[in-house]
């Protein structure tokens, strides 16, 4: 093609400081190295862990950066020894590596990857490594991917091909938060069916485990939410049961054991709150409990008892999934119309609307 | 026999008040009501557990009281309704109640019995109902138990009938301590052929975790105690290496992810302290940790990608086991030389003494 060997000139949203809305610049984005391949993004969604990065406290390291780490797009060029894509190919940006080679990628037990980002700039969540510029500086790139911008390079290991059929403005979602949510539910969390479960946290992660559940036939899926305009949502990806913490003067807990005669069998929080965390605990008699909301500002904690006594408590990373393999996977359940895409999607915006997407996920208007 | 049907007076320590020794009292033990079995108690453990309730901050509700829940005797008479048991049959009280119907015990993935104490007077570990009486005052039971007495009367649901041949001066330790810490490794963690474990504390439930990984076919077993008299005993029952965190100025994580290039598969936390299950989790990469200390004064607490990133908190009750199925089958195990249990036994002492050896327990002298 064209452009391939050379520096492409595109637009992206830039976030040059914490806390400061993102700004819409020309950057340079330089061609692909050995074992990277450059990707035109097509479509991107907005993640909270996004505004966690910009807002919630990441330190000065992680500036300037891009954003986005929930995109689809086709390669454009690929860098020396890449042959698992070629350009044409429709594909979505991973931010967890698949080498297929490491131990880790070779156990059943876990999707990490000893070669992925998080081994290596774990603590800002970005690449030091990064083939943007922007007004003659380097600017990061975010969980390995970046895909507030109209091209982006990324290492092979974190790339997904996908079904050649599949609508890129659609499947954009399938690189984060539907995985993380649904792949909590069925991998992680192993739902069972007849079983009962409560999903903390109605944002799109929330919305995709009460569709794992369902899809893993739970017999009842209480879906939880301060927020009582998430619930006709929720209902159509299957829950059951609607709870207001703000209705109840009881603890949460206590509703909810009442409700299911001593506790769910499963829980899955996906607020990303450690008081949710800790508290949540105890809606269970026993069974198991999955953290999937990311936040790493505070501790969560518990009284031993309540672990001693029979629970479990796991941490969900995208959902569990291998993510080359079970991106690609859930991009043909979904053309095969076994998971729902098109219904997580509230508004279609441009790039240059990047703020007022990000403003809109804040107060939780998706 | 001469005594069924009549009260029987025996001696037994009585913790009158916190923080106080144990007092050797004649005390009057009631015949069994309906469902219950009076057993005479030939020998007892000593456990922390019963440290705990003593000097720990247990409130004041939980006295007078008969402590001790470790213990082995023969069945003296029986109430009303019991089938299961006759006087002579050798048996382990179980502070684990197994009434097989409840949807606790027809479950495969808990231990616990919808029929048992903990559901009834959980705050202080103690029964309300009691058949115990000591100068006119009514003396409650510890955990359903209480061996430290002579005589003791405990619900059906929670005694264990054992093989005839079991020499009860050495199989009441699996009333306790071995079934808990054997079972966390082989129910609990499931640890696996091959893998890698680390025991947190050398106690009797810790050497016990440490035969369990070893017959789980552990190819490395890290026994960590701050106390390195520990280290003989441990490497009996089966560990590998031998870690004592005061040799290193570095946290002991980073100790034990050097030794094993990056964390073991599984860790089990036995000293019922909650900064060791906080940071605990960090000598994994990945992997199942589980709690055994017992302990419910404090939280523990941890940062949530802990968790997110890959790993597996579990709590373990009795070592995960069926307890009436899973004593009957380590007295078994026993017998046939599958489990070590002369090994942990340590001083042989008369009731009179036991205010002694709950001192020598608290050094760590066993």
């Amino acid at each position: 093609m064209g452009t391939a060997g050379k520096v492409i000139k595109c637009k992206a949203a830039v976030a040059w400081a914490a806390n400061q809305p993102l700004v819409i610049e020309e950057i340079e984005v330089a061609p692909p190295q050995a074992n990277e391949v450059r990707i035109k993004i097509v479509a991107t969604g907005v993640c909270h862990t996004d505004l966690y990065h910009l807002f919630e406290g990441m330190h000065q390291k992680g500036f300037p950066v891009v954003l986005g780490h929930e995109g689809a797009g086709i390669v454009e060029s690929v860098g020396p020894g890449v042959t698992e894509f070629q350009p044409g190919d429709k594909v979505i940006p991973l931010f967890v590596a698949q080498c297929g080679e490491c131990r880790f990628c070779k156990s059943p037990k876990t999707n990490q990857c000893e070669k992925g980002w998080a081994n290596k700039d774990y603590d800002v969540m970005s690449n030091f490594e990064s083939r943007f510029t922007c007004r003659g500086q380097k600017v990061l790139q975010f969980m390995g991917t970046s895909t507030f911008s109209e091209y982006t390079v990324v290492e092979q290991l974190c790339v997904a091909k996908i079904d050649p059929a599949a609508p890129l403005d659609k499947v954009c979602l399938l690189g984060c938060g539907i995985c993380t949510g649904y792949g909590a539910a069925v991998n992680t969390a192993k739902v069972e069916e007849g079983s009962s479960c409560a999903v903390f946290g109605l944002g799109a992660v929330g919305l995709a485990a009460v569709m794992g559940c369902k899809a893993a036939g739970a017999k009842r899926i209480i879906a939880v939410d301060t927020n009582p305009e998430k619930f006709d949502k929720a209902k159509i990806f299957g829950a059951t049961d609607f709870v207001n913490p703000k209705d109840h003067s009881k603890p949460i807990h206590e509703v909810l054991r009442e409700m299911t005669n001593g506790g769910v069998d499963f829980s899955m929080e996906c607020v990303g709150n450690v008081e949710v965390m800790g508290f949540r605990i105890h809606y269970q008699r026993l069974g198991v409990s999955v953290i999937v909301g990311w936040t790493n500002l505070h501790d969560f904690s518990a009284r031993p008892i309540t672990l001693i006594s029979g629970r479990t408590w796991k941490g969900s990373f995208f959902g569990g999934f291998k993510s080359k393999d079970g991106v690609a996977l859930m991009v043909k359940a979904y053309l095969n119309n076994k998971v729902k895409v098109d219904e997580f999607i509230t508004h279609n915006m441009s790039l240059d609307q990047v703020n007022d997407a990000l403003e809109l996920m804040k107060h939780g208007k998706w």
